[in-house]
């Protein structure tokens, strides 16, 4: 806790999207104590990619600071799922898959977080021991028109599609946890704001000071721009073999690394302003891509390996397999995706269609550095690609629609 | 269950508002069984008035019929209350209230309902048993579009008045009670037609064949306007005195009688159509008014009293108490509503408004009947009084809002 409010300050704004009432965070600062800093998980998926350590590094910038991070496992709703049965990707999670979910994200967390500065918390632990009096009690804390406002619900509802009333209560149950963990702080994507606000009217409502929101801004994927996410295939997974996670750091754009390090880097900002200065003035970006990608990779892995990834990288530039200098084309499509197959063919990396599935079949063909297994696979437009047929046939194509 | 199903139609379609679907109905009539057929009270008040008493009546039909009344008592929402705690006239009651109302309840309901063919339940029963994560799947079950196509939703989220969200809760658990009762048929007042089709809605969803919806009209108070609620002192209490409930019952227009005989007599359809045709040519309705009186009286407190409370009401006549051709004078009204006192004045039963004060004070003045204690009673407009002032002052007053 040697820094001071404004020291304290500058660290915990790095990156962020909003903080509601800053003046709250700044007089809580001042009480020095330890502030209950929360942060919510749903245990849907065992891994953990880089989009959710943007919380993660958040979080262990405020126990750097000497706070205290409430790490919540939202259980409660995992295994309820979709009770509408019309989500089937929301399947109800039962206890075994949670506790090995949550064990999973143990292992991946503290690679970033300081375990003796964590509590990890269920929310099954409370909410399964109220009554339905109860639960009826939280859901007379707010009100329809309020829960409208919800932008998600504003548009189906206007759009007529159906909104369940369970869903409702959602938010409600994310912000009575708060409540019972007597939160200072929370931290959420900026996709949360409307809930995290719910955190802080119930606590009101409660007798409790309200928290603080945090808001951080959503990862873009290695396209650099949809959301990171597993469903895209656009994410570098914290579990991600080292040589892997190290090319597909080494292939983004120089803009997203920049994004990638004010979010994702443990270097100060004063640093990272000096490396962008340096670029400016003329040195090579690829020199600051392989200090951060080795950062990461060092993060999960250990510095060795992250070293070792490095030369493995570097034996496979000198072989030729990754051009350094790779040529971006741009390429229009009549429609919103492209199929891989039909777009291998078009950029004559391959003669055929045929060709192309024959190559993926075989294991031949990869998308930005992942294997594809899949010849129906078709890329989004407007992002852009390495593709790679063999060992010497690449591409680097921009995909844009094409404006009829 | 002698009657055939055209009879029974004809018994339960009496003074209804909808039955929906009525094929349902007759399908399930056909299958010669006991019905399971369910009414909803809320235990917020240990006396039941002549209003509850028209769903009572209906379930009487249908368990001479040889049907089942399955009698809920809504104690588990009457516990909770109104957890916005906005809403004063609705506190929790404690689990002894609900007791204490639901044994006031039998009591009265006996004097109606056949005791060999009524099960009497409290949905805390079950619904004390329900886990959260019961309820939020419940709450799955319904949209938050179709809850605010409800009237009194959607006039409230129009104009801006809000709405808690547990609002939405209750007319699922109220449907979820028919799930758990397996209910043939649900009978309500017309206001409550929104709930019970939710109850048809749940019981689908839950896989059974959806209940019957019966809706009974809702039965106007003494002023033949308002509904009758004890809140506006325009009702008759199962358990008002003979004299009173008699007197009361005589002050009634004659239009009005008609509508309480529908209703609340049980006299056969075909019995009050004749007497209708008497008095159209030329029998005097007091006569009917008078039978009706006793009927009513003779049903909750007996049939010699009954006789007696007859002879009363006669001997008030002779004594001028209650003059029978009272003239009924039309006044007009500038507000919805008139101060008693003042009118006491203005039709010339008091020199002044203290006089009416004192006299009110005094236990002096009464309205149809009714002793009248607070000083600041307002009348409201559009219905006829009768006023009494002492034993001997009296005025039937029809209030009139005047056209501004």
């Amino acid at each position: 806790m040697g820094a001071t409010i404004e020291q304290s300050l500058e660290i915990i704004r790095r990156g962020t999207s909003e903080i509601l009432p800053e003046e709250t965070l700044i007089s809580r600062l001042k009480e020095s104590r330890p502030l209950r800093v929360k942060a919510g998980f749903d245990p849907t998926a065992p891994d953990l990619h880089l989009g959710h350590t943007v919380l993660l590094n958040k979080l262990r910038q405020f126990q750097e600071l000497g706070h205290e991070a409430m790490f919540l496992i939202g259980d409660f709703t995992g295994m309820i799922g979709d009770p509408t049965g019309k989500n089937i990707t929301r399947k109800p999670l039962s206890r075994e898959d949670v506790l090995e979910n949550a064990r999973s994200y143990q292992e991946q967390i503290f690679k970033i977080l300081d375990p003796d500065r964590t509590q990890i918390v269920f929310n099954s632990s409370w909410m399964n021991k109220l009554s339905p009096a109860d639960l009826i009690s939280i859901a007379s804390k707010h009100t329809v028109a309020r829960m409208l406002e919800r932008e998600d619900f504003s548009n189906r509802y206007k759009s007529g599609q159906p909104i369940a009333i369970h869903e409702f209560l959602y938010p409600l149950i994310q912000g009575y946890d708060s409540v019972v963990m007597k939160a200072d702080v929370e931290l959420g994507g900026t996709d949360q704001k409307f809930n995290l606000l719910v955190g802080r009217h119930l606590q009101e409502i409660y007798g409790q000071p309200p928290q603080v929101i945090l808001t951080m801004p959503i990862l873009e994927g290695l396209d650099g721009v949809q959301k990171m996410s597993k469903s895209l295939g656009n994410y570098i997974a914290i579990a991600d073999a080292p040589d892997e996670m190290f090319g597909k750091l080494m292939s983004i754009s120089d803009e997203l690394m920049w994004r990638y390090m004010e979010l994702l880097s443990f270097k100060s900002s004063s640093e990272i302003t000096q490396l962008k200065k340096a670029c400016a003035e003329g040195e090579n970006p690829r020199k600051v891509k392989v200090m951060f990608a080795h950062e990461i990779v060092g993060r999960f892995h250990g510095r060795n390996i992250a070293d070792k990834a490095i030369e493995n990288f570097e034996a496979r530039f000198k072989r030729g397999l990754i051009p350094e200098d790779l040529m971006e084309t741009d390429w229009l499509s009549d429609s919103e995706n492209y199929g891989l197959s039909a777009l291998l063919k078009d950029l004559g990396l391959t003669s055929s269609t045929s060709e192309s599935n024959r190559a993926i079949q075989q294991g031949a063909v990869k998308v930005d550095g992942v294997k594809i297994e899949d010849q129906r696979l078709k890329l989004s437009v407007g992002a852009s690609y390495i593709l790679q047929v063999g060992k010497r046939k690449l591409a680097k194509v921009n995909l844009l629609l094409a404006k009829s």
